[in-house]
């Protein structure tokens, strides 16, 4: 049986073919994991223009959604479902969406997601159809599409059985609280630069201590704010008071 | 003279087609204001198995994205290129992307926007290729290719004329910094909720009022942090006051 059933509601649905058939969240459509439909809301549309955007009252630029063909597309869609899944509007004003919010919708079995383009929501989509705004970060997207499969992917990943390798997650930036250490692969010198002599001791511990620091290090140069909220040991803390005092070397 | 040419590296070319020809991004490359090669950098492994990513050294799961592919593929792209664009490594260890980095993106005549997939890059990518490493979030993603779409979306449709309205961009979220005021179209009344009897009522200065009240509430409500850095008028400050004393309505 399928895990997880995304619908998204959009006005084009030609953006996600490629997504849909690449990669991983191919492999977990292929699996059985995930089912998608991709939903032309201009379908519920009930004027013979099939009209779905109108000049917004009060005036000013630009288009609005008109609340009928979205709230007539849920309801479509709903009509055999015994409870209401989270119906999650794709917006700039919405919450930001973080690795948190992808684990919690991960545990759904069915996501909407719907889709604006160029113009804003009517008020009342927000208030009385949605159940969820999200916000990927605070930059102008054309539309609501790669907002969706930001969201869509990251938590098709989080699926049990989509990663081939369960643990391969596991390490990723966010899901430890710090950014990643410094990865090196072959060849051990490139155009001159080395590999860290560490990596290639076979010393467990001690390169076990080095990510540590180094992924401390990183987080501390670019993300401080991650700080605060990542789980440190006291030699994680004594790591970065060196840091502060500039003798991290 | 086309604008602004994206280069694009990835192992996924595929996962491009339904975003470049949609939309604002279609119109965009067939008016000639943008240009994109989509190159798929296992094209450039030097060895037979066509070989882009290996083990990390020091052990642990998942695999590397090797420094040759990705130097090989961008030295040919910049053979005749007399100044270095831009080398923008996708990475959740990134700056964070915003409306701001995307308006200094939008400066520039040429961009290489680099995506791995699942692993991480061999640190000396960074350290000796990349000039950029930009984050779209908090969030963990199958690759950067997702990323990259969002990245180019926001600089295309900043480029003159790729709008058709030159004004629909200025009142977006966080062009003006705060978030948008509510929206509203036809119908009045739609299934018994009514419009604000201040947008119809067709005086222009009380219109203003009631959307600048309502984008500072909402921005007050869901992201106070932005108020920090949006410029705001005396006026602004008083209403801000009263929400605070929980006299804003």
């Amino acid at each position: 049986m399928v895990r997880l059933h995304f619908d998204v509601l959009t006005l084009f649905p030609e953006m996600f073919t490629g997504f849909l058939s690449s990669s991983i969240v191919k492999k977990a459509h292929e699996k059985g994991i995930v089912s998608t439909s991709v939903v032309d809301f201009r379908e519920f549309s009930t004027d013979k223009h099939r009209t779905v955007d109108d000049t917004p009252y009060g005036g000013g630029s630009g288009m609005v959604l008109k609340p009928e063909p979205l709230f007539r597309a849920v309801e479509h869609l709903l009509q055999d479902e015994p409870e209401r899944p989270p119906i999650i509007l794709m917006t700039p004003q919405g919450e930001r969406f973080t690795q948190k919010k992808a684990e919690a919708l991960a545990e759904h079995r069915r996501l909407i997601l719907i889709c604006g383009h160029y113009e804003g929501y009517d008020e009342r989509i927000r208030q009385h159809l949605a159940t969820d705004e999200i916000s990927i970060g605070d930059f102008v997207l054309t539309g609501g599409e790669l907002p969706a499969m930001v969201v869509m992917d990251s938590v098709i990943r989080l699926l049990p059985g989509v990663l081939g390798n369960e643990s391969s997650a596991k390490d990723d930036s966010f899901s430890t609280g710090l950014l990643e250490y410094p990865q090196y692969t072959r060849p051990a010198e490139f155009r001159g630069w080395k590999v860290p002599e560490v990596l290639l001791s076979g010393h467990h511990q001690n390169i076990e201590r080095w990510r540590r620091q180094e992924a401390l290090r990183r987080t501390w140069e670019r993300r401080p704010d991650l700080l605060r909220t990542a789980r440190l040991t006291e030699e994680d803390r004594a790591f970065l008071r060196k840091l502060e005092e500039g003798s991290g070397e």
